[in-house]
């Protein structure tokens, strides 16, 4: 049975609890109290020294460490993730987007206002990366006013990983009332086949 | 013949530059002011809204975007990828710990100290992002000092990937000299058939 470290809150711990989901996939969890700064156990500490989460151990004891690269492992061989090696390209052209200016700044922003409760003390930390996060959140806007999803007309990895932070930036600050296509999008992702929230209940 | 929109100091640009040098392939560049708030060429902002280089136009008119998928793209095939599916998850493991808390830290930082000249006035986000881009480099500390390149024994895009950064982390306000084993992969990476400097020159 595979077994994640996982943080329910983190919206990159739920990209692979979403992507296992659709595959039907079963797996054991150890929850991680990403605020705490209790020393984290010994076997996730040996597969990403910093701590973070998701880490996602296999039968053989072998580690797994950043979400993109397990939905990127999960994905091949399925519809997940399309065959065409042009499209692979541009699906993880979002995907090292996603990572360098979306979630380093709307999840990190969450973070701090809504977890760690932090805000007045790292305002000019939010403010910088709040404009970055608009940045980015106007570059899904556009995007997806002219297509359905980020790759090749079909729901895949690269829209997983969007959907993790873009339907709980409100918490880390970022509105999304003015940009229609985004809000069309995570609608389309919410009506996939075996979509779970991130709670863990079916829509 | 390919056209390459540049910024020269750009460890993002460099890594497309790299992997073009020990690939033989031969391309123009536009040279873009990333200091400058002029706006971006209408062809750079067309394959990425928010001006952000590099951005690589082929024959055909097509483009893409993002420094790591560049890599991805010319590295399939070649020596700089390797062939086995769980190597190259743990070459993506590798690249999205790049882009997001190596990049996101230590080039913002080198960023609005060494070029934007703006130390005092981001005080607080760069002892922010210090804190973070200094678990990246332990993160890198520790692995090298078990294994000679990051994946599989060999040198392959996603050392290009850190060296991009790693190589001036200095110019962001982060110390190499406590850290034997990067220092020693720099030289290793430094040695590699056709590597160029930055500025363009044989090393």
């Amino acid at each position: 049975m595979l077994k994640l470290f996982n943080a329910t809150p983190s919206g990159n711990c739920y990209k692979v609890r979403l992507i296992l989901a659709h595959l039907g996939v079963p797996y054991d969890t150890v929850e991680i109290d990403v605020t705490s700064s209790e020393p984290r156990p010994p076997e996730l500490l040996a597969h990403n020294p910093l701590g973070k989460v998701p880490v996602l151990i296999f039968d053989d004891g072998r580690g797994m460490a950043e979400s993109n690269s397990i939905l990127w492992h999960f994905g091949r061989g399925t519809p997940y993730l399309p065959d065409d090696e042009d499209d692979r390209t541009e699906v993880l052209r979002w995907l090292f987007f996603e990572q360098n200016i979306h979630e380093s700044t709307i999840a990190v922003n969450r973070f701090l206002i809504s977890y760690l409760d932090r805000a007045d003390h790292f305002a000019d930390v939010i403010a910088f990366n709040h404009r970055r996060g608009v940045g980015a959140l106007d570059t899904m806007e556009r995007h997806l006013s002219e297509h359905e999803f980020f790759v090749g007309g079909c729901y895949s990895i690269a829209d997983i990983a969007f959907y993790a932070y873009t339907h709980v930036a409100d918490e880390g600050g970022f509105e999304l009332g003015s940009r229609p296509a985004i809000q069309c999008w995570l609608d389309r992702v919410r009506a996939q086949p075996g979509h779970v929230t991130m709670s863990g209940d079916a829509p």
